[in-house]
């Protein structure tokens, strides 16, 4: 019999309900007694002692829905050693309630900081199991995480709408797309709508090449002009600011982010109307899409096995097609990031898409 | 034969092309010969005299295409008698476009503003059938406007996707959608979505009821609150101010819109995390939806049946499920609200949803 | 306090769990005490007595779920009032069913069979409100019935992916829509999706005017053409033969359905090659589309109303955009079917489609 | 200057517009000068010299569009040396139309059997650069194809309706997905959408382990079963006999297809409602997914990149998330099958997935 933790961490996104269906079925169906406990809203729940305790019913049905039924939440574990407010030593309040309830081991699904604990609590002694959890896809040590294909639809479908507005309107049109650090999300919505510029995290950009590249299209009798933009894109002027720097500056010219920057600037400098729109939360919300659940329904049944075979500290990822386990010591605390000599950016340029670099 | 110009003008929608569609085939389908002028961007190609002469084949495959094959334009027609920048008489200039291309009939398609000018135009004399387009289904004179239930659908899909993440994190979402005088739209994807408050502009609300309704939900248990806000929702305090007062008002505090002001004064008052998301331009565009596909074909193989016989000056719409011709000088100039006695608004108060009344 | 009884009866469609949260919201909403209990699998449930008592959470997060929670079976009632196999009175055992359970009501939500037992029970002295389900939009009493417009959207997509293919193939393609009696779900998707042919039950076709519609079209240079059959569709000559004969003919000839006879007639007629589509029982599968979501729950909400008002024996349906309660003894054993002369046909010839007619 | 002829080939699929596109984008964005000769219905247009010349505006716009814009045909090419009916050798009269339009190279799309012929036409002395389409994702030397998300994307679709309808109304519902040779769509369509049983061409069943299935889950409180059936799934028993062979029993029952076949055993062997359900060609038509639209444009950009270098005789394809190119004499005329022993296929079976095996 194994006594399972599982947690759910960071900002939610689809497919986190099928891979936890995914191991918890591969237990059931394989004979092996478990005892799952569902921590509430991420590592709260563990520090706090909140959980439920769970069936194979109820992990029925939510194959198909979005979200996670253990809730979640983005607690900024930066001082996770520190006591909280009233006193409590987080880690160590963890490590209690992982005893108190005899646990064999927890299964944590989360992203870049999720992995960060994770591995801090594998270093404390706790068996450890994590899944990719990220609509960013910058989880290092796995070619994909699930979540990513998800909200690529959600964005896609977005700028696909915007293609139909902005070509009635002869308007250029700023699709703000989620991601700080890493660029994969806007990159691939980007290129799956056609969009005309595509400015990242990785590749800062020159808003004279922007602009170049509108009225070369303008010059080719295209009346309208996609730009998808990350959140986290930078000009090479600013990129060498602080985050916080950054922020400051925006925030002086009552900007809410860098697209109404880079509109405003397309605007004063050529006069054209620019629009800008933000798909925000709803990139990661909705049901996931066919890819992720089967990715994620992989993950969960490796990590069931993973599980069954006693073996512990590892992150379920996929490589060169297979589900592999990459040690979490090796993931913890790196960023895949979009190389600006990565094939799929070089491609993306060979089909006329401007970066402003 | 018959000469026919074409526009679309106003922002543009889903089915403004199956619209079109549906004139040309029905024309060309009778054996009525018909010569079709197709004006580039809204009114501004009739007054420049910029169109494009189209055939069969242009109108082929665009069933299911959004936007509009013609463009179009927002031209604020406030002073549309007044001479433009280069001294033409704007009206003069689409009546001697109008006669010198000796066209039988225009024919027009828009929302509100469109109309008033197009029945400016039957008053100057020349012929012209009206088809309703607007996502805003605030049209007087007809039960339905195309783009309406598109809109509705990409509104819905968007707050199914903040359901799932909201459920997830315990969050208060609101979900700015569009409509800055009529809340149709806000109705029907708030109802459709399941919102727990909806705040439309024809029904000013109390913040104090908004939040009330969100700490009831939390005492039975819910973690979590839809709030669907029409663009020109409105406070009962700030009801009275201007448009130009109210943004002015806006401004002063930094908030974008409505929603962002709603969102500060919970967050401010509850101490709970309130997230915005604004689809936008989203709700315009994409691929009609087969209600629509459906409905403008309808209207337009109405009109086309009207230019057959020569009957002009109507605004094909639709009453009780039938297809039918409104004179277009009782539907010039009238707004279709949402009166806060409508049964639909009753229903949805018997089913739990909040106004905020 | 009310003591309600619930049932779904026949094949089963979208919206039926939004229109059953409607009924519940509204009564919990407005303080109305409600025991509710959900028979199990339609009418069987009522009569052998298996239910399961629901409270206000069963029907929390259902609105988006397609199917229904109860369960339903199409039981042929045609002998309703016989012995059953083991020599049980079945309407005796449901009004005994419901006076053990000491019954206020029954909310019945089905369609036309259905309502005939509705009806019957009503006869029987039971308190009985009904609700208008089915994808065939078939019932008297009611502009609309849920379930139809998401299967409008089901079978619409399947047509859309055909129309690519077959405009690459330069194929004639049929798709065969759901509906055995009568044609609205095979005229709206056919409509929707811009099908060339639509075969309806309720008009009759001559197979030669079907290939001269297909000749037609390809002398003006289109090189597939999609056809839209409904199951029951009929040609002139076997119109007349009642539905076992013409069942009998099908089999002769190894025929699964209709669409297999027409599409053997224009192969050997013509030499073209011919494929055949089925989307079957998707169409009434998955969530509802937010047309059926606002719809259903507006239904559900004015049922709702009639029970607290104590008001028995009425189906509630719309109206004219309005929803309205209709005596069940008008409803019953009528069917709305699509007229030869509706408006929605001629408007379709018009646009050029053709019924072989 | 480079004089292109391309062509699309075999069954159509998802994609084929975009991946074009890239090839095209690719050459006009590098300042390549570059004549298109697109060749109509596949080799045909090839062997009876039917093309148009195509600019840069044909390919504007569809990227989001499914079928090919060149049209598409499945000549069965076993005997493509021998002459056609009026004594045409079709090699030779492909060889004359490309020299006597002085082409540089042939861009091929296309699955196995296009794959096997243009291989042929390397052979021959043609330059020749392919891209991998198809919906079965069977080709040998890439991981993926494009087309095959998509069909993946559709059938899931179809299989989640089927799956609130089973539910409702307790049935098993066997759903038959493309593949007459291999399970790759079927098996990931099926883990997608939560299949109980998924039988494919690769892994014969049983059909007493299928019916334990059933029950098994039965036991368990399920009261539906869902089967997922690749088109060339064969029972144990059958595995030996020959295509026709299997055809010919298949006849002789009556069985359109092997899902009846399966359907009928169950029933007669159980009693249970057994329903049908055949997306068929829906699954390779409409738009393609955001993946395959990415893919496919970074398989069209390195195929322009080939074009430009001069290098000929490849497939382009992708290995290990890198766009590569692979000998075409090692890709013609081998199968990419779905191993009994693959990971997934051992994933899928933790997961509580039969095969029947």
């Amino acid at each position: 019999m194994k006594r399972i933790g599982m947690l759910t961490s960071g900002g939610d996104c689809q497919a986190l309900n099928a891979a936890m269906r995914g191991v918890v079925k591969t237990l059931l169906n394989n004979k092996e007694k478990a005892e799952i406990y569902g921590f509430l809203d991420g590592y709260k729940g563990l520090i706090y002692g909140k959980y439920r305790t769970l069936g194979g019913d109820d992990f029925s049905g939510i194959l198909t829905k979005g979200g996670t039924i253990l809730g979640s939440s983005r607690t900024p574990f930066k001082t996770i050693q520190d006591p909280d407010e009233n006193g409590l030593n987080k880690v160590e309040a963890m490590k209690q309630n992982y005893k108190k309830l005899k646990l064999d081991c927890l299964v944590i699904l989360g992203g870049n900081g999720t992995h960060k604990t994770a591995n801090l609590l594998r270093q404390e002694g706790l068996n450890v199991v994590t899944l990719p959890k990220t609509i960013d896809n910058d989880l290092w040590g796995t070619d994909m995480t699930f979540g990513f294909q998800s909200a690529v639809d959600v964005a896609t479908a977005a700028i696909d709408c915007i293609h139909t507005t902005a070509a009635s309107h002869g308007r250029v049109f700023i699709v703000e797309v989620m991601g700080h650090k890493v660029g994969w999300l806007t990159l691939h919505a980007g290129m799956a709508s056609g969009a005309d510029i595509i400015l990242l995290p990785e590749i800062p950009y020159d808003i004279n090449k922007v602009i170049a590249k509108i009225e070369e299209r303008e010059k080719k009798g295209s009346r309208f002009t996609i730009i998808a933009v990350a959140e986290g894109a930078i000009s090479k002027q600013d990129a060498s600011l602080s985050k916080k720097e950054y922020k400051k500056k925006l925030a002086e010219k009552i900007y809410p982010s860098v697209s109404y920057e880079v509109a405003a600037a397309i605007q004063e400098k050529t006069g054209r109307e620019v629009r800008v729109t933000v798909p925000g939360h709803t990139q990661r919300g909705g049901s996931p899409c066919p890819y992720d659940r089967v990715f994620a329904s992989r993950l969960g049944a490796e990590a069931g096995k993973l599980i069954m075979n006693g073996e512990y500290g590892f992150m379920v990822g996929i490589k060169d097609q297979e589900i592999v386990k990459v040690p979490l010591e090796e993931v913890a605390g790196k960023l895949k990031m979009v190389s600006p000599d990565a094939s799929i950016v070089k491609e993306a340029k060979l089909l006329g898409i401007c970066f402003g670099d």
